[in-house]
């Protein structure tokens, strides 16, 4: 049976329980990170922590973020469950609230962390790349949430649903000024000239931690990285288009709709990040084991 | 001790818990009504639920929503707490994940049915009016959750902060496009020349209970009633301005930020609406006991 680590304690999965007042469950009250475990080790988790502190401290949720225990029951939560590349889940909510709306005791913040395995198909994806489908809806960039990856989450998974439904792999989603933000669940990137380009976080995209490590990436690749506003004629007109995310990482993207980026094959500099990163994250674990 | 229902039973709020996977926790997947107890009855019942089934709907949970039984559960939670005047709130989440980002374990939603008594503060508020403030981000109103009350709720909990803790009864949101939408709770309408206006439902008000008998009420206080998009100068330069929501019922506004309404004293709009609305429960509240 699957264990969870609940408030700090692990625990069968079925029989983890919270409060039925918890306001993340009650008003989406919560922020959460989704985390690659690779040959049972956690990935980039300062990444991660850094961005879930930035969240509560938005959320003005009063839950202190302390890297080295925080790391060590993630640890443990892949480890009980024997898990060697798997996705491992950090959910931090307001917690129980007093029996009235809105207004939630302070001090006791719900934090939940599951981890389950990969599965193998999501990597051999990059072979054939994804294909995106417009979302019916913008995204608003002007949201107090844009930057924050909060449990109040359903309009991505609507989207999200959406693209599964007319079997797309995700849908792109434009902010409501219909400049490029981002996908339901991954930044955007276009290649152009050997330049790769991804709009700022102010036209919308959640900063991602794979999107933080882009720049390095291309520093290792020798290619070029810009910020900027791109349109969905940018990113039909590319040489090559791509998504990242912490699970995915460097993920090719081939269509828009019906519509084909450059010849409809996976691209050679998203190959060559997708390299670059697989090099970063070996070192760093030859480094750990040494 | 609150006593709860909980997928039909009835618990000690203490002691209530569901599922740390459920996906109204992880995901904010769920919709939910608070709805108005008084003298221990749960007032228009019928409107809440007929949005609930909508937003059901759209968000694809497969909750039946059983007017008849849905109403006794929610009477039973005002019994047995021995609730008179008294706030009653219905969510439904999507229930249980399996141990996986997104998809949910269909057909096994989460209900959770909570009353507490209601603040008799909040009623006499009316006499001095709220004051708002403008929020500081814009809501999408071309968002798919524009008109479902989501339990994605964390905006509108963030705008509301906003204003509490800067001393305002709630926060003036404007949409995307910069036309009033709503305020965080509540619907807002204006009175000019003798007639109420409204944004319609395209600006991104969430369609309110109390906003849908609106119409009947002007009809029997005798005024004109229309929905048309309005700016925050309409509202500056409006005779009076109001907003309703199923708890606060008809709740005159007497300034936006700084700025007065007229003379900064609550409206004879507002009085009379209020009263329609009176006599429209009592009449109903009679009907029930005789």
């Amino acid at each position: 049976m699957d264990t969870i680590c609940l408030n700090g304690e692990f625990i069968a999965l079925e029989s983890a329980r919270v409060s039925a007042t918890d306001a993340g469950l009650l008003l989406g009250e919560g922020v959460f990170e989704t985390l690659r475990v690779e040959r049972g080790q956690v990935l980039f988790a300062e990444d991660h922590f850094a961005r879930l502190g930035r969240g509560l401290r938005i959320l003005e949720i009063p839950f202190v973020v302390e890297p080295e225990n925080l790391l060590a029951l993630c640890q443990q939560v892949v480890d009980a469950n024997e898990l060697e590349d798997a996705r491992l889940r950090i959910t931090v909510t307001r917690g129980p609230m007093r029996n009235q709306p809105i207004v939630a005791r302070e001090g006791e913040p719900t934090l939940v962390i599951t981890a389950t395995a990969l599965d193998a198909r999501m990597d051999e994806k990059r072979y054939r790349g994804w294909r995106l489908v417009m979302a019916p809806h913008p995204r608003n960039h002007r949201s107090p949430l844009a930057t924050v990856k909060s449990t109040s989450y359903l309009e991505s998974s609507l989207a999200r649903r959406y693209a599964v439904r007319l079997g797309f792999d995700d849908a792109l989603l434009l902010n409501t000024d219909g400049l490029v933000a981002e996908t339901s669940v991954a930044n955007i990137f276009l290649v152009q000239s050997g330049l790769v380009k991804t709009p700022p976080i102010a036209d919308g995209p959640l900063p991602g931690t794979m999107r933080g490590r882009i720049a390095e990436l291309c520093g290792v690749a020798g290619v070029g990285f810009a910020e900027e506003s791109l349109t969905v004629e940018d990113l039909l007109a590319a040489d090559e288009v791509f998504v990242t995310n912490a699970l995915i990482q460097v993920m090719p993207v081939v269509a828009i709709g019906e519509r084909e980026i450059a010849d409809g094959q996976t691209g050679a500099c998203a190959a060559r990040l997708q390299t670059a990163l697989r090099a970063r994250i070996d070192a760093e674990l030859r480094e750990r084991w040494s």
